[in-house]
């Protein structure tokens, strides 16, 4: 990670992030074109996402067989791996088409692999971690990391259609403990079982999290809260090259921000789910993690200027 | 119409405006409700809804059955009916069905009755009208009436997959002669043939109108045209009614609002969309047209404000 990378803007040190969530090799096919077992995993995604804006602490699992290329490309960006296990074992594996569109998913394969029988134990010198992102796993995991954590300052997960319908309960305790909760349109009406999106989003911050974030893919996300509500757009991309990770991307450019800043006020907020949609959007040019290898701040600052020309209008009297 | 309608605040006449397109009798269904027969049609919505921001003239038909009420309704908005023909027989009829989340709709029946022999005849003093829209009707219907106009300023048009297989080749020739298309997602796939939305548009670009809006209902517009690409967000409503119409009550605010002001710059365009999603949050609000029976311009004011807010975040530096 580079000097720019590890201090901020504001010439204050990068408040510390941590995430927890699957490392793993994936296999993508698309209309055009396809990769086997390449790197994948939310955590994968949301740590280098993330990287570029404020130092990450990742803690997974991955099997023997995990390529060594893959530990090089996210320690190259800084990701501490100090709370990265690696156990006998294959290394969790996700296989999946996409439609001519990008707009419909079909999972091929699942197999969770050491994923089965992780533990989350984060290193002693992260428990005081300040900001945490719980991504995509089984929530009594979620759950495990965040009794870890001492003091968070401010924790952020997300979950999938599985864990609603197979583990409520578990889920109904993480909600309670968690600011913000990150889930697609599906899984917020899912959760809620109610078909209208800002009525979803009330009754799921009833559930405990001050904000939640519903994320429409090529739609943008919205974001709902005490301060009402805000569009993140999302940033229209003419060549898509695989979707793969773009909600984690999206996470990381969020969280990233957050803590690299250090401010959680609602306009802190906003700015920061901005740099989520910029990270997703350079995410989704490439596949796996590829487009973030060539990524850097200048092209990250023109996306963020270019998604305040995306947005603008002028304030006129009418 | 009131004056403050009549005249734009900047102190100059709004220039003329005018609409060729369907005036119907809709029955809706929802989840929770229904209307029978009630006001609709796309001439209707996009005459109502830009009626409050500058004076509009309709040219359309109807049958010996249209209620005189609509017709009041319509003249209290201070639309110029002198183009709606009213000949022996029924009038249009469209009924349809919405899921419970309103994603999707199933049309249960559509009479196009007088609207069969319809040849649009636009009264002499019509001829010079500066904003014409051409609502969704058979593409040769819709050339007939440009044909008839002798130097539109600003020409837009709408369509729907009906004619995109139909009557492409009458699509087509009127493609080459607006300025701008207005279609939803999916019938910007249809008559492209790509399903990614920023490529169609390039496409559709390509065959003539030298902006294309892509509606995407509740996840707002792209704008794609010289200026670059503009996302207008949706509004999110918690209490959605009915949607029939927003499509048509946007294209009012947006062409009412470029008529208002004159101002066919890329800065107006954008803020013209704005005008457009505004008009388009409050149809939904209520069945038929009846939202904008108790709307006013103050209203107007302070959802184009929440429509600011709605994107605002602040431009720092990275």
């Amino acid at each position: 990670m580079s000097q720019d990378n590890a201090d901020t803007h504001s010439g204050h040190k990068a408040a510390s992030l941590l995430v927890v969530g699957s490392v793993a090799l994936d296999s993508v096919e698309t209309r055009t074109d396809r990769r086997d077992e390449v790197l994948g995993g939310a955590a994968s995604y949301f740590s280098v996402a993330a990287s570029f804006l404020a130092p990450v602490k990742l803690t997974g699992v991955v099997g023997t067989d995990f390529p060594q290329a893959h530990v090089d490309l996210m320690q190259k960006h800084g990701v501490d791996l100090a709370g990265l296990e690696k156990v006998p074992g294959r290394t969790f594996r996700w296989a999946g088409r996409y439609s001519a569109d990008f707009n419909n998913r079909t999972t091929l394969d699942t197999q969770l692999n050491v994923f089965q029988d992780f533990r989350p134990k984060l290193p002693a010198a992260w428990l005081d971690s300040e900001f945490v992102f719980l991504a995509n796993i089984d929530p009594t995991l979620q759950l495990d990391v965040l009794n870890q954590v001492r003091k968070p300052r401010f924790v952020a997960c997300d979950t999938m259609n599985f864990w609603i319908e197979g583990k409520r309960a578990d889920l109904g305790r993480l909600l309670e403990r968690v600011d913000m909760l990150l889930l697609n349109d599906e899984e917020a009406r899912q959760l809620s079982g109610l078909g209208n999106l800002p009525a979803a989003a009330r009754a799921i911050r009833a559930m405990g999290p001050k904000a939640v974030v519903v994320k429409r893919g090529d739609a943008g996300a919205l974001l709902f809260h005490e301060g009402g509500v805000f569009a993140a757009p999302a940033f229209p991309i003419e060549t898509v090259v695989d979707p793969t990770g773009a909600g984690d991307s999206f996470a990381g450019g969020f969280m990233g921000w957050l803590a690299r800043t250090g401010v959680t006020t609602p306009a802190g907020i906003r700015t920061a789910l901005i740099l989520g949609s910029v990270l997703a959007s350079f995410s989704v040019e490439d596949f796996s993690l590829d487009r973030f290898r060539t990524l850097d701040l200048h092209a990250i600052r023109e996306r963020f200027s270019a998604f305040a020309d995306l947005v603008h209008f002028e304030k006129i009297r009418i």
